[in-house]
This record gives structure tokens, sequence and C-alpha cells, in this order.
């Protein structure tokens, strides 16, 4: 790629930009967007006040300046931890790559250019002359270079460093912030055994109070999916039999809810009269029972025991885990047969690496088109083409803008993949499809790019060269791909943060809905953040700033002004847009930390080799201690932080317990613990057809919605950055909202 | 290697081995070897009589069908369940290998050698002739091989199986056999947190006491090794001056024992008045505690759950785990620093790889050995050599030699690797010691060899072909390889095999020692069985086996003699010579599962790669379900069996427990608790100075060296298979020997 080319692309994407978020000011401020803009702030049942005026038709950069101010704490109310710690990806991204464009642009880069190695127009071309390529062999100022990668390892490493530290420190004070979270309290329970004797209630219940008798409290068996809904429908049926008969109206008018939730024995208890239809029900119950279910213990440490220990000498059987927060409950996949799991897990992993081939085709058609002109001989067809004056948009901007288009199935994707491998909850499934998302990224994005740009080339130049193995050839390639990937950080970066501030989907379709088909229900409901985009989209950048932060560091400007953007864009959002249904309780971090430490490596790896390559084997050498100590520093963060994400710490329990005993706090929480899992109830929200795109899409609380009606709309830009503390109705307060948090400054 | 190359090598290994195994039966009739030929007999107390006849002096095979009539009772009684999970290893490979054998001899072998693929001299040896290589091209016969492969693999996959269930069945029942071992109510404590203010004995206290009130018991600090040698030494010091003073005779005579073992605040208690002398004692042990305790409790449970449990908010803190038998404790490395750890294993782990490449300066002159004539081009001296008559015994029977020569550096390296490790106890040392070298063996004979042979033949030629890729360069020279590992399986295999009946160290050193040097005390102590070195050979050879089996069949019966014959002897040296002194409860199997799947999904890979290369498609895809499926096979078994190896079930210790409190024996365990982990006394076994590769020799109990001395040795041979129940003294019992085993029968 020429720089015209680039300079194409660039202008391209600058203007899409700038354009989009001049739009976004304005239709930020209009009253019908507010559903499509503030979904969080509905959410949470904040109103405000309409007042119409000119200022509503005039782009202002207001918005960033409100999203610049906001404290961690504000972050904290709206996002939670999650929100918190994908932002502290962004700051880390930012610091490195700031230290990075800084001792990269006033060193390495006019080194690279002023060093000789290559004369201009002889098989490279201008941009080729700012990468590591255009360094003489054997020259002395490749020590500059490798001075370089270790001063930018040692700040990501240190920095890395103290992330850790503070996210899981936040970590654990998310135990101490939200006491009395039910899943503290509740072990889940799978594969009990099937019995002919006896129900899977009746097992349950008799295994843990034989077992656990000091600790158990009650239990709530899972039941199929589905079976649910039609549940529900049979009880009001029943109920309206009943209240036809004159003098039979014992049942209270809600009884779809007081019938089914709570009690001990979660058989199908009407309050009325043993009839034959109930004992129908209560035999129609035991046949759609699954072999899981949710227990509930006496106290914090009880649970944790109970979760951490394997119960039957049969490690398939009675396998406990503790529970997910009742709204984070994926019940669905709690009905799957724990001992078919590995069998999805396998096949999932199966399909994941055949997607994965199959997406070599678009990579490679995208680089056909970036290396258009090596393919004229190949392609004669093509001659004509290139001669024309659209090709620098042809090989600059298209091939990016592919690219981006096939990726935007793979998160829908790999969702879809993690709900079959069997998540029993929604925090960990989208966490799984992160993972897949991110070894998607990095190897299709990444590698598989570079792979098949090198191997177009060298069938353009019709030169077979003797294979050498993958290192060594990444060392060679990567360089040279440095001005495609710039214009993929424009178009998928830089654009694509104008695309989620603008949320043309929602935006459009509420207007189709409101104006077009005049409906009176709304098209847009508040959506959770996804993390499974986003987090590898940052962590794939930085896997590009650190690869090409030495060989070709005219990337890195282009990065720090996404990275920088990107902090304001997703602070904004977090804010305004993205409803909180569940947690993670910050575990993107360990995997932000480990792709950071691949990009380390792999950076010191190929820099090592591609030293080797320009006959500087002593600076090629001094990179073998910065690798052992880059993967010394991992497996230390691994000891030292990584338990923690993974277990709870017993005498944090125990204190806990104990404190809550001497407070007679803990009595009121256990008391309520039965009816905090409520399927009926919660299973309600989830039998609405879903598209799986916008499977994530979650009906809030009913009480937002009327809040809404009598909604006062003013400049939105006035209020949209202060914190208004409006009191938000119990109901409508997000999950991790709890009363009475027992630490609230975090820094 | 040609066919008398491979006959000289295998006249001489037979040789040996039938001149040994004559001379063996001989000599285990003789009273001055007693010590060195039934160590486990004496360690046990058993005794005998002697009786002078010239029986004593002519070689009989009785030896072998006593070993042949033994039941697995008498092997579970005298090698407990590591000894009979080895010689079920050793079973399983007679099993699988008398199959191959079979099929391989009447169906594979014939197809190969009028296969047709290539002319005799062209290229090849007469050897070559008998493998895959001599099958035509495209032929239709390598859809034999292919359905060969099939069942050899589904009979591994279900023999594999039912020993996997058979052994996980005994080792549960390990727990109800020795209901009273300490180890199942005692926790080892690490990473003590370091206080100015009080001792770690104080904290432990403190911080048990604390969260753990209701459950324990005590604790017993560890004091650093080294330490406690002179602690008993000052402390036999002072008794004498204590006795000296006239009327002050308040102490005990064995002071050293009763004044250290015990109570439950560790401090050194002297039983007598407080003197200045006691006082420092006092502080000298506080200053030689160690950050590690043993804490214990009072029910099984309460050790299981807080093994399992995360204690503290910092991962590296209060590090528990159960504690190993007190005779298998490894006292020196308890009180390595546990934050220390993971920098030891990263050191141990350069450090094997480092050796492992060194190991190839070895392998390569081995190799050059065999393919001599191929050398000649290079060296030219080498042409004298290889005129001459010995050749055959250069290239057939030396290379095998030399190689188990060097070979047997590795098992001492490795097990000092794994000390250095850090295992907390000698059976975990051992365990760990035997997956290095099961790792070196594959890599360095296995894979080494065939690469490094290859190399030197085609240096020979000076013909230098495309590099392939590495499973490609396997299928092409596996084959080729067959004849030198041939001569490997009776260099290592056979004739070690009567070096291992034979005992010549021991022989040879007791010989001298008794009647040259006329020493009283004994050369030979009874020593432990080496798992890490005999289980990793029956592993290399299951892998030579598989990978072979249909490649180049002709090493099949040499294998399964090897196997019969190992059988046999290791069954008379179990029940014979070895002591026990602590087991792994039967974890060498879950490694010998995974060898085994390894060999078999290798051989599969490159049985497809090398139908490919044949240009038989179809049977070349026909394997992959079958790597599928044998992949499929093992992740279902490390579902359902490993966790049974890696931790213990809640619900088994609960019922033992309540079992124990019904009958009031558990309050006589727990009293009993306390004093089991004797620090001073267990280690005061340990502080003889030891050779490296003698470590594993450990003193007996003295009791059995005192019932020796009125040994009446009879015909041995008469009475060295029965069962001599002679009741044993309580000391000299063997640790897995308690009293009344709730299970006796073992199928």
């Amino acid at each position: 790629m020429d720089i015209p080319a680039l300079l194409t692309s660039a202008g391209m994407n600058i203007g899409i930009s700038v354009g989009m978020f001049s739009l976004y000011s304005i239709l930020r401020k209009q009253p019908l967007n507010v559903r499509v803009y503030f979904g969080q702030r509905i959410a949470q049942g904040r109103t405000r006040n309409e007042n119409l005026c000119f200022e509503r038709f005039v782009p202002s950069a207001s918005w960033i300046l409100k999203s610049w101010e906001a404290t961690e704490e504000d972050i904290f109310a709206c996002g939670g931890i999650d929100a918190v710690v994908f932002l502290r990806i962004v700051v880390f991204s930012i610091r490195i790559f700031a230290i990075a464009t800084i001792l990269c642009t006033f060193l390495v880069l006019p080194l690279n250019y002023f060093g000789q190695g290559m004369q201009q127009g002889e098989d490279s071309t201008a941009m080729d002359l700012l990468t590591i390529g255009n360094v003489r062999e054997g020259s002395r100022w490749l020590w500059a270079h490798c001075l370089t990668l270790y001063v930018i390892s040692a700040c990501a490493c240190t920095l890395l460093y103290f992330e850790y530290k503070n996210i899981a420190r936040m970590r654990m004070e998310q135990v101490h912030r939200f006491p009395t979270r039910p899943s503290n309290f509740t072990v889940l329970v799978r594969g009990i055994p099937w019995s002919s004797v006896e129900s899977y209630n009746e097992s349950v219940g008799k295994f843990f109070s034989n077992y656990y008798a000091s600790s158990y409290i009650s239990h709530q068996i899972v039941y199929r999916f589905g079976a649910v809904q039609q549940l529900m429908e049979d009880a009001e049926k029943m109920y309206k039999v009943m209240t036809t008969v004159p003098g039979k109206q014992c049942c209270e008018p809600n009884v779809n809810r007081c019938g089914l939730c709570g009690a001990r024995s979660n058989s199908f208890k009407i309050v009325g009269p043993e009839s034959g239809a109930t004992r129908n029900v209560d035999d129609q119950l035991r046949e759609k029972e699954c072999e899981a279910a949710l227990v509930f213990f006496r106290s914090r440490y009880d649970a944790l025991v109970v979760s951490h220990t394997i119960q039957s000498a049969d490690p398939m059987l009675w396998v406990t885990q503790l529970a997910p927060e009742p709204r984070d409950v994926f019940w669905q996949n709690l009905c799957v047969p724990y001992n078919l799991l590995w069998i999805r897990k396998i096949s999932v992993f199966i399909a994941s690496i055949v997607f994965s081939v199959l997406f070599l085709l678009p990579t490679t058609f995208v680089q056909g088109l970036t290396k258009i002109q090596h393919l004229q001989n190949a392609f004669p067809f093509l001659r004509q083409v290139s001669d024309r004056s659209y090709i620098n948009l042809i090989t600059g901007y298209l091939p990016s803008l592919v690219l981006t288009v096939f990726l935007t199935v793979v998160p829908p994707l790999m969702m879809l993949f993690s709900t079959l491998e069997g998540a029993v909850s929604r925090s960990t499934r989208k966490r799984s499809a992160c993972v897949k998302v991110l070894i998607f990224m990095f190897w299709n994005v990444y590698f598989s790019n570079i792979l098949s740009g090198s191997w177009i080339e060298r069938m353009g130049k019709l030169t077979v060269t003797s294979p050498k193995d993958l290192a060594t050839l990444l060392a060679e390639l990567i360089p040279r791909q440095a001005s495609f990937f710039m214009t993929y950080v424009m178009t998928s970066g830089w654009s694509g943060l104008s695309f989620e501030l603008l949320q043309p989907v929602g935006l459009i379709g509420n207007w189709l809905f409101k104006c077009v088909l005049m409906k009176e229900e709304d098209f847009v409901r508040p959506v959770t953040f996804s993390y499974h985009t986003e987090v590898t989209r940052v962590l794939l950048f930085g896997l590009l700033g650190f690869t090409f932060c030495i060989l070709a560091p005219l990337i890195l400007p282009f990065l720090l002004v996404y990275f920088c953007f990107a902090f304001l864009v997703y602070r904004n959002q977090i804010m305004n847009v993205y409803f909180v249904k569940y947690q993670t309780d910050g575990s993107y971090w360990p995997l932000a930390h480990n792709a950071t430490i691949f990009s380390l490596i792999l950076t010191q790896v190929v820099a090592g080799i591609l030293f080797g390559m320009k006959k500087s084997s002593s600076a090629s050498t001094s990179t073998i201690p910065l690798i052992i100590c880059t993967a010394l520093f991992n497996v230390f963060c691994k000891n030292r932080f990584l338990p923690l994400f993974k277990n709870r710490a017993a005498q944090v329990a125990i204190e806990m317990d104990r404190d809550d005993e001497r407070s007679g706090k803990l009595q009121e929480i256990v008391e309520e613990l039965p009816s905090a899992y409520n399927q009926f109830e919660l299973c309600g929200d989830q039998t609405q057809p879903q598209e799986e795109e916008e499977e994530e899409e979650e009906k809030t609380k009913k009480g937002s919605d009327e809040s809404l009606k009598d909604l006062e709309i003013v400049n939105a830009d006035s209020l949209s950055g202060e914190q208004e503390q409006a009191p938000a109705s119990p109901t409508s307060a997000p999950p991790h909202l709890e009363p009475e948090p027992k630490i609230v400054s975090i820094k």
C-alpha cells in the first residue's frame, strides 16, 4: 500500500468520524432518541425536563467534557466493576502507548528513515522506508531499537502489575460492598443422581439434610426451560376456573407468582382446598424437574465449603459450585445434563476451528484487495482497475471496511458457541465468548492477514522463496503489513467508535417505529455492554501496537488517537446507554493481562529474530533475558493475583458471617434467600422471542417504564453529565446498587 | 542395521540374561545374600530356618513358579497399592501386545514382506523388507493395516477403561482400609505470615483457634532441617549436665525423645525445674521455626474442608493442603518459603531443557555407531573398522548398551530436580521424578534417536532432501529405526531385567563388606522400589510397541517376551526385595494412562500420514475418526476418573467420621494425632549422610534388625513363596499394614 492510499483511507475515516460525532451531539438532544442514548438513565429511573430551544440543533462537544469529568465512582455507580475494569484496560493502553509513541517517534522513526537499508522504488513502497526494514544490516543503531524494546517492556510490566493489584483489591471489596448477595449463600448442585424411587427434589433434600444438617436451610429444584412458561399458563387457567366458581375465591389475585415461588418444598402449593387439579400440577412439576438445584445455606462459609469440596465418590454426581446472582443465572443451561457438558465443549471446540479455517477465505480476499497490483499477472483483467483513479480507495479504504463487515458475524456466533457450551450464568457466557473472540481475532485478523498478505505478494512475483519457520516468516512479514493495519485501526477503530456513539441500528429502528409505523411500544430496550466485542477490539489494537512499535512505529499515533477517543466514548456510553444486569466482578482483567503478556512476548521474539536477520547478534541475544523476565513476571502475577479471581477466601467469609451474626443481619438475609431465586419470575423475562444478536436486550423492570411516561425532557445536554441523585424506586435499581454498601470510596 | 548385527545383539543379550537368571537362582539360596535378596522379608521381621544341602548350588526355576503363583493380595500385602498398580501396567501391556503380536504377525508382517515396494539391496537392508516401507504405493492391502490399527486402538481403550475403573476403586478403598491414617486428620499449612510481634507457632495457634475453633485440636510447627539434629545433641548434653548434678535426676533417660515430641504448645518442655538452660533452648527453638506447620483437626471432614479452601485474601499466605503420611513427609522441603517455590520450579524447568539438549550428544554418538557405514565418507578412518569381523558387535550390540549406560544418569538427576522443586512428600517427589524421566525418555530416547539417526543417514549419503514438517519426517523415519529399537529392547529390557534380579551392586558390595573387609554392619539396607525408572521403562516400551506395531511389526515378539519376564521378575522383587515406606495410592496409573493415550494418538497420526504418503487417501482419512475417538475417550476418562486421584470425596469422609464417632474410635485416633508427626524422631532417620543414588535407602526400624540376629535360615527356596504369617512386631510393620483393615479382599 502506498502513501496516497493510506491518506485516502485516513481522509474517509476522519470525515466519517467527525460527521458522526457532530450528528451524535445533535441527535442526543432530541427527545425522540432518549431511549436510544439514555437507556441506562431510564433504567435507573432518572427523570429530566424538556425545553425546546435553538441549542438543540447545534453540534456541541459538551458530552466530551462531561465524559472527561466523570469520576471513577460515577462509572462504578453506572456500569459496575466490569465497566471500571474495561476503562482501566483503555487507560493502561493510553499510558503505555503514549510512552511508546514518544520513544518511537523521536528515536526509532528517524533511525529507520535514515537507515539507508533500501533504495526508494526498489521492491518497496515509500511506507517501507519508515519500517525497520530500512535499517542497514549490522547497523549499530539496532541497539537503540533494543533499548526501546526494553523500556517499553519494563513500563508495560510495571503498569500491568499495579493495575492487576488495584483490580484484585476492587474485586475483594465487591464482597464487602454487596454483603447481602444471595449468591454468597447459595450453591448450585448439578448431576443429581437419578432414582426410580424418589424425585430429584427429594434426593437433594435427603442428601443435604443428611450430610450438612447444621448448615443446610432449603433448596429449590430447577425446572425445564419452556416448561416454566407452560406451567404458568396452566396456573393462570386454573386460577380463572377457580375464581369463576362462586364462593371459592380463596386465591390471591397474583396466583401465578405466589403459588410457585419460595417455600421450602417447592411443590405447587395452591392456597385453597386440595383439588384434583392441584395434584395434577404437582405431578406435572415432578416430571419437569431437572437434575440441578439451588441449595441455600446458613452462612457464606458453609456455602463456600460445599462449593469447594467434591461431594461424591463419583465425580460426575453432586457437582457443586457457588451459584451465580439471581439475574445472572442462565436458566436454559442449568438443565443440560452435567455428564454431557464435555461433549458439548469438544463439539464447540471443533466448530470453532472449522469456522476459523473457513474465515481464511474473506481474509485472503481482503489481502487480495490490498495487494491488487501483485495479482495483475495472475488475473489480467485487474490491470484495468489498477489504472483507474479510484484505485486508492480500493487498496486503501475498502479492504479494512470489508474485513470489519465480515468480523461483525464473529461475536454473535461466539456467543452462540458459549451458550451451547453450557455456561450456567450470563456473565460466564459473555466472558467465555470474549475469550473465543479474542483468540479468533488474534489468529484471524492478525496472523492470517500477515500470512495471507505475504502469500499473495509471493504469488504476484511468481518467486517461491524457501519456506522458513513461522517466527522467521513473521519477523520478515510484520513490517510489510503495517500500512494495512493502519487503515484497519482507522476503519475498525475510529469509525467503529463513531458508530458505537451514534448507535445507528437503534436510532433508525426507533425512528421507523415511532414516526413511520406509529407504534406505541419501544423498539430499543436498554442493552448490556458487549464486553466480548469491545474488550477484544482494545486488546487486538494493543497487540498491533506492541508488535509494530519498534518495527513500524508510524502506527502508534493512530492507535493513541483511537485509545483517547475510546476512553471518552466508552465512558459516555457506559454512563448513558448501557444497562447493568450482571457482573463478572472484574474477571476481564486476567484476560487482558494474558493478552498483553502474549503481545509483549511475541514482540520480543519477533524483534529478536529480526535483529538476528539484520546481523546484529548481540542485540538479538540481549532480547532473550527480556523474554525470560517477561515470562517470569507473568508467572509471578499468576501466582500472586489469579487465585483471587477464581476463589473466595475462607477468612473473609467467616469474618463477614460473624459481623452479620453479631448485628442480627444474617437472619434477615437467610430468611429472604429462598425467594431470591424465583425461576418462574426470572425466567419470565427470558421467554420473549429474542433475536440472536439482540439476545442481550432485556426488558427492564416495569417501574422504569412507568417513570418514563411522565418524563419531562429538558436540554439533555445540560443535565446528562451531572450526577442526578433522583431517588430510584427499589425495583428499578440496577443489581449492583444494593442498600448500605460497606465501602464506598474507590481510588 | 542388518540381520547379522541384530542376531549378534540377540545372542549377546540372551546369553547374559540366561546366565544371570541361573546365577540368581543359586545366589538367592546362600545365607550370605539374604539381605540382598530378601530385604522386604527382613523388614517385615519374618524368620526362616537354614539347612545346608546340595540343592543350594543347583540352578532352579522355582522362584519363577512362586512368583507366578502369588495372588494380588500377596502383592498388596508386600508392596502396597503402588506395586499392584505397577503390575497392572505390566499386565495391561502383556494383554494389548499379545493381541497386537497375533494380529501383526499373521496379517501385517506377511503383507509387508510380499509388498514388492522395494527391491532388496536397493537403498535398503533386509530388515526394511519387513516394514511398511515395502508395501507398494496405492496398494489395497493398506486397508489391512488400517483395520489392524482400529482393532488395536479399540482393544487398548477398552482395557485402559477397565484398568482405570479398577484402580480408581482400589484407591477409594485405601481410605477404608487404613482408617486411622493420621494424614486424614492433618493439614499442612505453609506461608505462615511473618510477624515481628509473635512467633510462627503463636500465629498458627491464634489463626486456627480463631477461625476453626470447633474443629481445631492442636498444631506442630516445623523446624529447620539440620537444626533438629543440633537441638537433639544440645538436649543430650543438657541431660548429662543435669544428671551429673546429684539429687537432680528428674528427667527420664530418653529426654531427647520425650522432651521434644508431642504436646500442644510444642515448646521445649523439660520435665524438671525451670533453669536458664531451658529458656535458652526455648529461644533457640523459636529462632529455628519455619513458616510451615502441621495442624490437627477433630475429623476427616474438617481437615478436608480446610485443605480445600483458600484461607487468606493473599493467596501466598496460609496455603493449606492435606498432610502426607508421617513417614512420607520430606522434612527438608517443608522449610522452603512458599513464595519461592515458583522460582524453583521455573529454574528446574530450564535446567531440564538444558539437560535434554545436552543429551543430544550421546544420542547422536549412539546413532553414529549404528550407522557407521554412512559415516565412512565423512570420516575415512572408519572404513577400516567396518571391514573387521566385530562390526556386527559395534553396530548391533554396542549402541544400545552405550545408550543404556548413559541413561542411568537420568533417574537420579531427575530425582534431584524434583527435590529442588520443593516436593513436600517422598511419594510426590518420586512421582514428579517419574513424570520428568518419562518426558525425557519419550523425547531423548524415542524422538531424538529417530531424528538424529536420519540426520546421520542423510549426511552419509550427502543428499539433502527438502525439509518437511516433523510429523511427515517421523512417518518416513520411524520404520527405518525399528532394528535399533529391537536391540534396545533386548539390552535395556531383557538384560536390564536380569540385572534387576541379580542386584549386582548390592551383591558385590555385600560380599566385599562381609568377606573382605569383615565388617559387622550391613552394606545393603532395604530400598524402596524405584517406580520412577521402572514405570517409565515399561511405558517407553509401550510407546515403541504401539508406534511400531503396524509399521515394523517384528519388534512385537521381543517386547512381549520382555513384558512376560517383567511380570515374573517384578513380582518376585516386590515380594522379596523392596521395602514400602510410603505410597502414592495408585497415582502412577493416570500417568500410565496418559502416556498410553499419547502413544496411541502418535501411532494413529503417523500411520495416517504414512497411508497418505503411500497414496491410499481413503485409508489415510479413515484414521481421522479414530484419532478423534481416542481423544474423546481420553477426555471422558479425565472427567470420570481423574478427580478421584486428585481429591477426596466429602461424603466418604463424613460417613467414616460418623462410623468412628459411633464406635468411639474417633477419640482414640484424635488423641494419638499430635504424637504421630514427630519431626525429631522422623528426621533422625534422614540425617545420616546419603549418597545421591542411594537416597532412597532407608534404615528400617530397629525392631527388624534385632529380629535378624536370631534369624535361622533354611533353604530359602522352600519358603520364599509362602505367606509366612509370622507375627510382625508392631514397630517393624510396613506403614500400609495397619491394624483392623476394614476391607480385606481385593479382586
